[in-house]
Order: structure tokens, then C-alpha cells, then sequence
């Protein structure tokens, strides 16, 4: 059987189980030019809470009734389409299921085949050398423009984007602060990441330990939050730097999104952009390429948490907002064969 | 005698004539390196506002008992300064005074000599061909970045900036929208300036006009206003549309500045980047010859309005946040010699 999470209603605040029908469906058939996957993992990320809202956003919202969008990684068990073969890693937007119909109607973007022999864990595939890792990659160097000395903040830092955002900085030359909750995870930054900084916006003085880390202020806000965290970022922010808006992950669950002063961005010049990482997808394997070969080399490290079962999706999905995970959030579905 | 308007206190709010002592002091001599000008014209400009606030900003605000700051333009009458003749017109910093002592102590900026002959109204080189053409040549143009048949949007049309930002744009082939208050200033953008479409935002229906008028949505906001106006601008925004972020005049009377929401930024990829025209001024020739060269070829026409009198410089700051000028506003000091 193949069973699916289907959106049954549009979440108020956070996520829950009755959100969702969960529904157990024959597993798909392929018709003519379309493949079946076996889905293996699934990617949780911050946007899939966008998505189950019907507001204006980069994709449509899912439907309800529709089966949740989600990306994930896979295999191919049946093809009628000589673009997917049997045994082929696929990656793409699987959806929260346990097989995916390639080129079945709707279908937002068909699934990239990984090519065999890619010496990369199939994790690494959706974390820190697929979405997440090219999220990482375009915002910060594209948009951020860092440049060696440069001081960079990342919020949400021990979080799968926030991880990747700090490494390539510090490969970049910058010294580099993160923002996280709690000492574990300032910690884990410091000392297995390598940044030279790290806040603890749990902490009562943060605002003070935000201060003390970025001495020369900040010339990158990579910003992952919103909120109070970032209106104190863009309070030590200097003139003509840089704020690539990856996202705002503190107030998605808020029914009415915060409100911020614009007179800091005139002042200081500040070059604010927000962007998704498809605004990027021409550039995906020179991206891709790069991160992989930073991996390789150990430049890289790809951290991850990984959850077991299908059946955890909805509630795995709010430890990206109760910042319960360390790295890239992965369910895993089923074994590979 | 030198009258001077020195700063007397902080406005709150509106600025009111008492906020200002007007002491007649002697009229300056020049002491070595020195050189004194007569100043004829006075330019007003928002930023003066802002100049008078403890916050901070761009410059130094004005310090209490201090001449209070100021464009102007005049000519030298005494100078020990081979760089500045007498008779030579200058251009610059001149403050709220009769006189100004040129290479005095805390001076900013150096004024600038004008070259002789050149065939620009005086009042123009503080306008249209001045800082204020050039603030809004180079935030159109660079960070604008207007292509042919863009819908480009100016706000508070009518003023200085904005009647050259729409101007430039036609020139450079977009829809043009100019958001102005009352039915005089959206006729005269319209049939004398050549705009495609103005919003008067005095009218109950002014939401529904910038609909009619953004048919293709906006590409460009050149932002001079803030508030409920500019957030419905941003509605109005196109994907990976530009924000160029000249100034929020509505707000600056406020002691509490509106907060916007940022959600429409990231989903829409809006690039938002606060300028003053400062942060060009290696450009300023490149610039001030191409403006020069549109007023001698009659494609940009200097739209201003002068008052007479010194003494009435605070009184005539305000027209600014009233909505009382048309273009740029410039108080007259004295008839050249």
C-alpha cells in the first residue's frame, strides 16, 4: 500500500496530526512516459509550513485534499518513461508518501536522476549538497557577497540552512557568528563547525552576547528568523551591508507577521533581498559541484537528523520551529533495497 | 550683517519657527585658506528634517547653537583660497545664512566651484542638475535598473526628486505612475511632465486608482513616501521587482517611525536597498552632465518653486511635508550681484 498525508484542513499556529488524512492508496501504476518511486527519505523544511497556507507565496499552496508536498529522495521501481530507470536515486518533490507517480497531472517539477556512482550520501543529496546546501550557497555568496574579513551573521544557525551558511563563510574568510538556542547548539558551532562565534538567543543576555561577538559590527545577515532576533542583527549592521532574506521561520506560524522599521535600511544603506532557491535552478550543478566537492574534502560537514517512519512527518516537521533538530531535518521512509 | 538660523532645540514634530535663534553676526573674513561666499539661493530638501533629529543618520545631526545645515548656492565675495576666486559661483553646503566662511572648522564637505559659462540656470544646479537630479538619476538607474516597457512607480511625484525620477524613466522608455496628492499636482505629471498615469492619494479612491494604474503590476518602486502608501505600492510589486529606498518623508515628523511587514519582500524577491546620493559622489560629473545635457535637449524640464526670503526658511521647510511645493523648493536669499 502506499500511504499518503493528505492535507485535510490549513493549520492555525503550529502543525498538528489532524491537520492531515492519513490515507493508505494501491501503490501508483505508471502510465504511458510516467515512473513510479519508492520514496526513502523525506526532507522537512521550514516552507512546507508556507505551503499548507493559502497565502500569496513562490509556489501555490497545497490543496487540501492534495497529498502534502515535500522533497525527498527515492528509487525507481517502475518506468514507462526511458528518462527514469529502474534502480535510478531520484530527487525532487516526492511528497509526504511512501511512492511517488513521476509525470502524473500537477506535477510542479519533475525529479532530477542523480547520476550512479556519486560518491555522496543520499542525505547529503537534500541537506548540504542539494536544496538546502544550494539555499546556503546562492543567498550568501550571491546576495551576501561576503567578502574575507567580513563579519557574518547567521540566524537559525545550527539549522540545516544556518550550518551550511557558516562553513562556506568561514571558507570564505569571514569571521563568522551564529545564533541558536541553547548552549548545546552554540557549542556544536563552535567547536565541531568552526565558527567563531556563537549566541544563545535563549540566554537572558543575549543581546549583550550579540553585541561582544560582533565587535567591527556585521557586514552579512544571512537571515533565517525575523523578529526581535533580527531587529537587534540589523541594529549592528553597518552601512552598505548586505541581508539576503532566506526566510523568517519565527513568525510562519503567526497569524499576523510581525512589523519592522525600514529607517535602519535607508540609514545604513542597507542592501536587503529576498530570494528562494529557485531563483537559482539554472546554476544548480555549479553549486551543487561546489558543495560536493567541499564534502569531499571536509571542508564541508554535512549534520543531519534523521527521524524514523513516514508516520512522524507532521510531528517531526515541528521541531524546525521548536528547534529540536542540529543540522538538515530527515524522515527516514523506507530502507534502500 | 550675517543673519544665521542657529538650532535652538530639537523639533518634535513639525518644525516651528522657535526651534531656531536668527542672531545677525558679523559677516565672516577669511582668515588663511579661507573664503567666504554670499549665498543667493537656499535649497529645502526632507533630509534637512532629519539633520535636525538626535537619531542616527547618514551625517552628523546639527548640533544645538549650530548654524543649521543647508544647500545652497552663491558667490564668492572675499577669498585666501587660490581654489575659489571671487565671483566664482559655488555650490554646496552653504547653511541657513547670509554668508558662509568657507574651509571653517567642522566644514563637511567643501562647496564645489561651478565652471564658468555653463549655460544651467543656478537654481537648476541644486535641482534638476544638482543633488537633487542626481539622487534621482542614480537611485532610477542603478538601483532601479528600469528596462524598457517596465512599469516604474515614483512617490511624492510632484517633489524634486520624484519629478525627475519620472522624467528619467520616460526617457528610458517605462510606464511611468506618479503617486502625488491632489488633482493640480497629478494633472501638471501628466500633461506637462509626460507621465503615463498619477495617483492622487488625496482621493478615497486612491487604492483603486494605483490598480488601474499598475495594470502589469510594478517593477519599480522609487520609494520617497513610506507608510500606507508604500505598502500598497508593494503590493502592487512584480516579482524580482527593485525598491530603491530614497527616503520615508511621511514618517519624519513621527517620534515612533510605521513598521512594515517583510513577508511580500522575501516572497516576491524584492530587492530593497536604502541610497543617498553620498554614496555616488565619484560619479556626480558623470551624472550632472547627462541630466545637463536632457534640460539643454528639453527632455527634462527643472520644475521648481522659489520663495522669497531667508527669514522664511522654516516656515518654507515644511511646505515639504505638506505638500506645498511643486518640484524642487528653493528659498531666495539675494539677487546675484
Amino acid at each position: 500500500m502506499n500511504r499518503q498525508f493528505r492535507l485535510k484542513r490549513r493549520p492555525v499556529g503550529r502543525v498538528t496530526r489532524d491537520d492531515f488524512d492519513l490515507v493508505e492508496a494501491p501503490v501508483p501504476t505508471p502510465g504511458p512516459g510516467q515512473a513510479v518511486a519508492r520514496n526513502l527519505y523525506l526532507s522537512l523544511d521550514p516552507t512546507n509550513r508556507i505551503w499548507m497556507s493559502d497565502m500569496d507565496q513562490y509556489l501555490p499552496p497545497v490543496a487540501l485534499g492534495e497529498v502534502m508536498r515535500g522533497g525527498g529522495v527515492g528509487t525507481i521501481v517502475a518506468s514507462n518513461n526511458p528518462d527514469y530507470q529502474v534502480g535510478d536515486t531520484v530527487n525532487g518533490l516526492l511528497g509526504w508518501q511512501d511512492y511517488c507517480l513521476i509525470g502524473a497531472p500537477g506535477e510542479l517539477f519533475p525529479p532530477t536522476v542523480i547520476p550512479q556512482g556519486l560518491p555522496i550520501p543520499m542525505t547529503a543529496l537534500m541537506g548540504a549538497c542539494g536544496m538546502t546546501g544550494l539555499t546556503a550557497y546562492f543567498g550568501l555568496i550571491e546576495l551576501g557577497q561576503p567578502k574575507a574579513g567580513d563579519t557574518v551573521v547567521v540566524s537559525a544557525a545550527a539549522g540545516a540552512v544556518g550550518t551550511v551558511v557558516g562553513q562556506i563563510a568561514k571558507i570564505k574568510g569571514c569571521r563568522v557568528v551564529g545564533i541558536a538556542g541553547g548552549k548545546k547548539k552554540c557549542d556544536f558551532l563552535t567547536r565541531e563547525l568552526g565558527f567563531d562565534a556563537a549566541v544563545d538567543y535563549k540566554a537572558a543576555d543575549w543581546r549583550e552576547q550579540l553585541k561582544a561577538a560582533t565587535p567591527d559590527g556585521v557586514d552579512v545577515n544571512f537571515e533565517n528568523v525575523g523578529g526581535e532576533i533580527m531587529e537587534a542583527v540589523v541594529e549592528r549592521m553597518n552601512l552598505f551591508s548586505r541581508m539576503p532574506l532566506c526566510g523568517m521561520i519565527s513568525t510562519y506560524n503567526d497569524a499576523n507577521p510581525p512589523r519592522y522599521d525600514l529607517t535602519p535600511f535607508l540609514m545604513k544603506r542597507i542592501k536587503l533581498q529576498g530570494f528562494i532557491v529557485l531563483d537559482f535552478k539554472d546554476r544548480y550543478i555549479e553549486g551543487s559541484m561546489q558543495l560536493a566537492q567541499w564534502l569531499l574534502e571536509g571542508k564541508l560537514k554535512a549534520q543531519e537528523t534523521v527521524v524514523d517512519g513516514l508516520e512522524t512527518a507532521p510531528e517531526t516537521l515541528n521541531m524546525l520551529f521548536d528547534g529540536g533538530n542540529i543540522g538538515k531535518l530527515i524522515v527516514k521512509i523506507a530502507d534502500a533495497a
